[in-house]
């Protein structure tokens, strides 16, 4: 058997429908795994985990190899960024670890085993792609917030610092501040507190409420609107037949061909 | 009398709108008698009250008595979810019940004789069921936001656990405290604790809002988008005219057509 | 001069601008008076406000009354919702009163004179229309939603009682603590206080937010999809041309009348 | 060289791409100085910064002589208002403070050439136009928020006033109170503590939900069908094809004319 029957067996295999589901189990298993880490656990329990843990990893580590040697183009493999992702994360959680700092490491990097569910499922990575779509289209409206939050939060650690420097100490926990403000998280016991120094802060808090609200609505209609003009053009482009309609035009040239003829007739017969 | 006459009886009394009406106003008046219990009760009104229950409870086993015999088929009858969970509540409500104990049980199944409403008036249950409807084409949106909730609330479970186990103590009560951030209910009391160990933990918070707001929107603007087209499809259909109007494809080959007969004319005349 | 003549020059200067004009201005007077009032006052500004309190009822008066006799049809006059509140409002606003206990009544009454605003603008007499006319249309989904709050309140009144009679004490109580939580107002501190007693009470919490969050998005929806509708009704009707074009059909039948002509030529012909 | 040759070259200098983005980066690193003023600095540091600072001042105030001149109508350099915004905010950045009390001043005047990103970005000045054009067409919707906030500051000033001074002392407090309760922070709070006195007062603070969120809905959905609107008519204007179709009444004229000339020929040829 050559390496060529070898990549094409695997090929086979990697798209057939029982082993996709498969992986899907065993990444749900993953997951469920990392939730019951969460838990106190019994000494037995415990290294059952540890061993389904090894287990899951060894499945992960197959099923990489045969997706890579299944596939055709060896470059195209790592062109794709879920691949390179799920053989990253693979890869990572492959590494022995002992030191117990780095305990703590391993066991987020199991963490992220789960988002291998969004690799696996072609409709989540749909999903994800078309909400990243929509970000770059909103680019300006989030540079116009940060702005704002920058520019408020410069003028917050300015006034306010004195006051309370848990909150304004310096522009990066002021635009954490900002953000609770945003979010109206105890806004008024922030606001409240600057109001006993400088009365007319209430300004500074409403003006800013005002303005990111409006921004945030404003990316809010973009984004609907972006969507609803995307489906609407699906919709006209569903309509359009698939041979062209004749335009009008083309029927009153038609007809004056017609006109001609006869006129010419008329003539001729004359 | 027959057994068949009875059934046609029924049928016609179930479908009389006075009968109708009567029912509205029993279950009207069973919520608020549930209502009443809630309330501190003198001696007096609390055997009324237990009086016009046992009333209502007759009532109710009387009407979907006659809802059952005036059914031509017997079998269709439970086939209807509203009629099964009517049946069920009304059933349940009918075991007497002395030990203490289930004595909330007895008024929580009380409660639910309140959604009787629904299944009796036909525009709620027409409501409900839209709504129902546009839930599974939700579907990957609400599993992609039940990975982002467990995977935060696994890395949250991980690394604050020893910070505060009452809200980081396993993956389950991580989700709900999640929750309580994604509602911006005092996330940032949650938030100050975990920075006071990890300065940084501020990005985990803040991801998690932009990740599931995003979700959330296009969630929200997924319902808009569908109901949207739903409606425009109902539009033009109703625009579309009884007698298809003809293409203009079909207008040019009758042009063809005049031409060719023209054109025919010549040749022969000449 | 008689009756009629009087009504005619009346009739005239409430139609005026200048005269529109004036009693926006004395509104907006009555307005900021009501606002001064709510700060400390020295003796004689108080006696200023009382002063101009005067001037203003006087002048109210007298513009209703000339409103009135102006008015052709008297009976009209009071059909009108607006005018009956504004004479509603003047006329107690004329009662002398004495007793302090009734000074608050007296001081809340001008209070809604500041709402004369909206029935003097036309604009806002609008807006507010066209607010209310579109809550009928949401019946059923705010039915809903009682029947939502109603239950759950019942269940809460029921189990939770014991724990906080504060905020669960009877149906209506529970009912402001449901709205409470709906607003996510502390609703976690409601929520962990069950909690102690009832584990797993959060899934009453979660499945109430999610079923009012799920009905008021639809609330929303459902008045978006109204406007829009409304709004392409309108544009449909203003792209309609005047005088209809001829349909296709109408061309065809022209086009076979043309043919027939010809055939029966060529048939006289040969 | 003359005058109009420095003009024409520097207005070639100020539209160079390269200008351009000199300019930005030199705004950017403005942004960067405002945000590190907020830390903690060395003496070091801060003779660094001072030193920059000035540095920035000479090159704004080059660029804004390179602007003037580089335009060849001087009147209508100061008709544009961002233009003057930037000579104002440059200028008193120029003004030498020693004074120590106006030393928060100077530094929040350089917090505002952070806003020069908006005045030098052309999309994010297009932005900021579209989001204030957007303004004016809900103007009575939000006189009639601030009527409804008016009056119900004017009723809490007057009847909760003694309750709680610092939250209804006056009707500014109050209205500032109410958008609080608006914003829905610690809401219950406030409603609790005038319970105590006045039982049904959550009447005044569910009404006042209610008029305002509805009133903000409408606000929403205002600007949302502008926006369609507004997409709707730039699509029908986008489809319109430059030469425009002729109509079916021209083709029907057309078919007559033709009608015409053959029964002409019919009666001549007979």
């Amino acid at each position: 058997m050559n390496n060529s029957t070898i990549q094409q067996n695997f090929e086979r295999l990697r798209s057939n429908k029982a082993f996709e589901l498969f992986v899907v189990a065993v990444i749900i298993g993953s997951a469920l795994l990392v939730g019951a880490k969460t838990y106190e656990l019994t000494p037995s329990s415990r290294s059952l985990i540890i061993w389904l843990d090894m287990l899951i990893t060894v499945i992960f580590v197959a099923e990489i190899t045969i997706r890579f040697i299944g596939e055709p183009d060896k470059r195209a493999f790592f062109k794709n960024g879920w691949n390179v992702f799920d053989t990253l994360v693979v890869t990572i959680s492959l590494i022995p670890i002992d030191d117990s700092d780095l305990v703590l490491v391993a066991r987020l990097v199991r963490v992220f085993r789960v988002l291998r569910m969004i690799s696996i499922i072609p409709e989540l990575r749909m999903l994800l792609a078309s909400l990243l779509k929509a970000l770059p289209q909103l680019g300006y409206v989030i540079l116009l917030m940060f702005i704002i939050f920058y520019i408020y939060a410069a003028i917050g650690a300015t006034l306010f610092e004195s006051i309370n420097p848990t909150l304004w100490g310096d522009i990066a926990i002021s635009m954490l501040t900002l953000f609770r403000v945003m979010t109206f998280e105890d806004w008024t016991d922030v606001m409240y507190e600057t109001m006993a120094v400088y009365p007319m802060s209430w300004v500074f808090y409403l003006s800013f409420i005002f303005f990111t609200a409006f921004a945030f609505l404003n990316m809010v209609i973009g984004i609907v609107v972006n969507v609803m003009h995307a489906e609407t053009e699906k919709m006209q482009q569903g309509q359009e037949p698939e041979t062209p309609e004749p335009s009008l035009q083309e029927v009153q040239e038609q007809l004056l061909r017609l006109q001609r003829l006869l006129e010419a007739r008329e003539r001729s017969g004359s």
